[in-house]
């Protein structure tokens, strides 16, 4: 093949990468001890209720943006173009499930039961049909999803309402009957402090969602910008994988350049992302290393105490520089810090130890 | 700490790593089996010559590009700004081996010799003193550089003159007396094919740098836009190990999206970077598969005979998604491409194989 | 108001403007003299055929990529989803309607015309009622389309089918009866040169659309990654303004960098596009002058004849400097250059001349 | 010419389009009535005191960045390379000089007075020769500053030191006779609110500069990462306009999505900035209407009393759809708001009215 040809195809390649819309860019946070790290959006319509987009959508859109785990949640009661668009509940689900066995999606039958507030929106996950869900009372709906062993989540908390979210009546007694597994402490943009230490206090599961409406706009994802995710850690990537994480509360969210998660969690996501490396110089009472960020976070540490740098930046996907006092190595116990995006409670940054490697 | 200001610490985070200078991007190009892949530009000028920067502007470009390695070489005989800054061979690289050390950077002692065409110019690096290089007689100061064990390749071989980078008596003389290690095929974005077939004909060290006169403007790298770096296959990171790789031609260059090199190091580097997942589902006689592409190269393939697809894209740092016929999991010998931006000779694309998984 | 409010409210902005879906981007393209340029795609598909998303979802992003104009054009004989979404024709117009008048674009009412090739496809705008045109005869189609006095054109010609686009007996009979008024000279990203060549012969208006039928992803617009549209020159931005200018043929079709259209329209448009400085500096025989390029084009020049400099670049949105020998300040005819993306023909670039004011 | 070489010369030009260095981006302020808008950097620094880069390369950035104006401003009294580079006030501007000229940018010739604070630094500008002022005693330097008709503007005033820039005996006795004209309110990405405040008091000109040392990263500008400038309001491009307007005080300054000045020029420069179109749709008591943003500033608007909607984000460049009550256009008085990025003072924020024009 003549040069000339092969340095046309490369300029063509460049054209090509950068309109190419089935590309997939994967969700860099790390796999914990023991589990896979499922990247999971459990919240999202389509024109079966009052999305905008085909259910295909949103697999393709789960798929280039590095999902693994999505569940369509169209509206039980509300479907505002169903003079066009007959009722049809799971519709939505059965469309989108080839396309996404076709890209490694798992895709999880659900839906959001909508009444007004109190006692608000729910979304139910794992159902195996719909319609029974569709029916007056809303204890009976709930109830219904359980029958079904569904997993149940109190969406946007604080969206609206007279109680704008506060634990009430509704949420105690489906708590109570077992029938209330999760708190959806973030929602797109959204995030709700009061719900997350209601979640902490009951022991719930954590969960962020996108309740995606629009069709996703696919900018390049940055710290600041990017879908909200429940990152979920299961044993493996299975239906029956996630839905054990998912009760057994292992969860984080990931929401404008914040993890939110319980402690054990979130340390031992620190220590997978954060890549201290052993002093690479010495120059008097100084020394030099660099650490490898290598999470989609833009971490900020800062300083418990007098240790010094009292802070430390660092970006996504990044190798920092860092200028220490040679003293820090005969510190055994390591260097604390809080790193102040992991919050294990709306107050509460995550404290974390750099420990730094003999050179 | 309240949560309000945890959000603003987390937006300024975000303003921060927007602007951040001193933050380093790897450049993604994996280890072979048995050596470190060292990225290196062995070819730029500094106000010592005539490039426009300091020479620590050249330590920090370098480090927040993901370099690894680098040579300052100033012209020996060319100081245009001699009136303003008086000559003092080496003393560029003097000025940056502190902050080098400080980044964990590998600064070598270099120099370019600056003649007219021919016999053109040549870099001599791992040079202990640049004094004795200054010197009229072209064969003398290559001489001098032999006796100090430099490495020394001919540089931008097609950029001017009468022969136009043509293989001519300097070259041969130099070649004959063993002081002649490598050419430089590539040179910034110019590709100098002829060079490229000399090189290889003579086994020569493949060689390809920026020659950056101007300050790096540190636009965000892509697949057509980056800086042009030798690959280094080095047993360790070390002055020893660098020089070592070199002599024994274990190299490749990376530029504009291309990759040159030996087959060996080619064939090694294209199975390092992608990575052919178990096909996930089977509809039919058709397949889905998803491929991963680790490295920095917008990589295409070329079907070899039959083979379907006839083309395979794959984005740098990107899951691609195949669908294949079924009757390929027969197939033990696996799939046969060309990778048409591995280029083993001018004309030559890399042969390679895609073996599919058992899913 | 205290400072640090002032700042944090600038922070916050500055994160809104980078997620904010609702902002218009405007089409650089000037106005010509005595008319409007209008940004038009007259080609696109919503869930009521065979589109992915729901009609408002065309008005959004038309409103945000700068169009003045569009039409929803949706399959009058294929409808997939229709177990789901019955057959409504005209349907996904009305429900766009409203929210197009709040965005201030013009929506007309269309429909495609959706046969075998040949005929091929056709799309029928500026229509009262699509249900007359779906019957069985393909010329009693367009009869019916021609009754409503509607703009007909040929859809993406040399898409498929045996033919290949090439101009047969349906188009000949369609365009003796006055039937067919234009073609589609580009859809998204593929050109068909023999049907420019045959737009031009007949005296055809020329045409291009992107045919989107997945969500637009929003992108940033760059010279090489934009929606295909029409520059349709009205009288004023009204409905019957469009349909004027669109039956006299005053168009110019905008893909992929390049500007296809009438000489009189073309070089009306690189005038108003170009603007050329008066010298700002003179040494010896060399004079500097800048030149600024006002739209969405990176236009490059190639001189005719001897001219100096032999190619002239001018990025999108940008001013360049240029060099001169002073002599051009003396030639009252200008300096001539073909200008390569304005293109008056299939392999004919249109001819322009730099005049160079005075100092 | 046949077509497939022009689709190869305008991918060719993609690829330039997105290399090309010299390229040069306007700065989008317009002009007020009566006077032209000048974009000036009036302290930089290169390898002639502690900057990083040969001198051409503050004027071959400042050009690409849009600006009209450079002062070259190297320490007097601070050459940390003068080993390297011997001492020679003034000889960076001499050297960028000629390539000023040809990029049209008006170079002006400078020096930073550098003493410990207090007094701190100030920089002199239209200066005719800079050794009269390397003497040591303080005063003595910008008595010589003065007699040469200088400007002269206290640098960042906040930056360190005991006082931490707060006005003393130096800047007092400079003030009295008449030899201090203005002060850096924005230095950078720093703001000295105290040193505004004092300013305005005073009644000294506003001055905002880079004080940039590194070479200029090249990034693409946005509303929160730009070079820190002056905006120079003179009746034309020349050195003399320039200096009369910087005596007259008609200046603003523009640091990270703000805009500082007196009220009457960002009055004016608000007005020249924001295009409220008429309503072009009315539904019920709804009003719909788009605000053009001219400028370089994403505009956050803030109600003044109940005025509706409490809130208006004008992003930079880009046209703004809005709903109104209706009522509004019964209001001949326009709707108040505040201008949060306009500041006329430390605290306080440009008082506005948008006009609504009749449909």
């Amino acid at each position: 093949m003549p040069l000339k040809r092969i340095a046309l195809v490369a300029l063509l390649l460049l054209g090509l990468s950068a309109t190419q819309a089935q590309v997939r860019h994967e969700i860099n946070f790390p796999d914990l001890p023991g589990y896979r790290t499922l990247k999971c959006d459990l919240h999202m319509h389509t024109v079966f209720s009052d999305g905008y987009v085909w259910p295909t959508v949103r697999v393709d859109e789960a798929w280039r943006e590095g999902l693994d785990v999505i569940a369509i949640t169209d509206h039980i009661e509300y479907q505002p173009y169903k003079n066009d668009i007959p009722t049809k509940h799971g519709r939505a689900n059965e469309i989108a499930a080839g396309r996404a066995r076709e890209r490694d999606l798992l895709s999880v039958l659900g839906a959001e039961i909508t009444r007004a507030t109190p006692p608000g929106h729910y979304n139910a996950i794992f159902l195996s049909d719909v319609n029974p869900l569709d029916t007056e009372d809303f204890y009976e709906v709930v109830r219904q999803a359980a029958e079904q062993d569904a997993f149940v989540f109190w969406n946007h908390p604080g969206w609206k309402g007279p109680e704008l979210g506060r634990w009430g009546e509704y949420q105690e007694t489906l708590f109570e009957r077992g029938q209330l597994h999760g708190i959806e402490i973030c929602n797109g943009e959204s995030y709700y402090a009061e719900a997350h230490q209601e979640a902490l206090k009951r022991n719930l599961t954590l969960i962020g969602n996108s309740d995606i409406h629009d069709p996703a706009l696919d900018h390049a994802r940055t710290p600041a910008n990017h879908r909200t995710v429940t990152l979920v850690f299961a044993k493996e990537k299975t239906l029956a994988a996630l839905r054990e994480a998912l009760f057994a509360r292992r969860t984080a969210v990931w929401s404008q350049n914040r993890l939110f998660g319980r402690q054990e969690h979130l340390a031992a996501m620190f220590q997978a992302c954060v890549e201290v490396q052993p002093p690479h110089h010495r120059s008097g009472d100084k020394l030099w290393l660099a650490i490898k960020n290598h999470c989609e976070l833009d971490i900020e540490l800062q300083a418990i105490g007098d240790t010094k740098p009292a802070t430390i930046n660092l970006p996504a996907h990044s190798t920092s520089l860092l200028r220490l006092d040679a003293s820090v190595l005969g510190k055994r116990e390591g260097l604390p810090y809080r790193a102040l995006n992991f919050l294990v409670g709306p107050d509460e940054a995550l404290p974390v130890t750099l420990e730094i490697p003999s050179p």
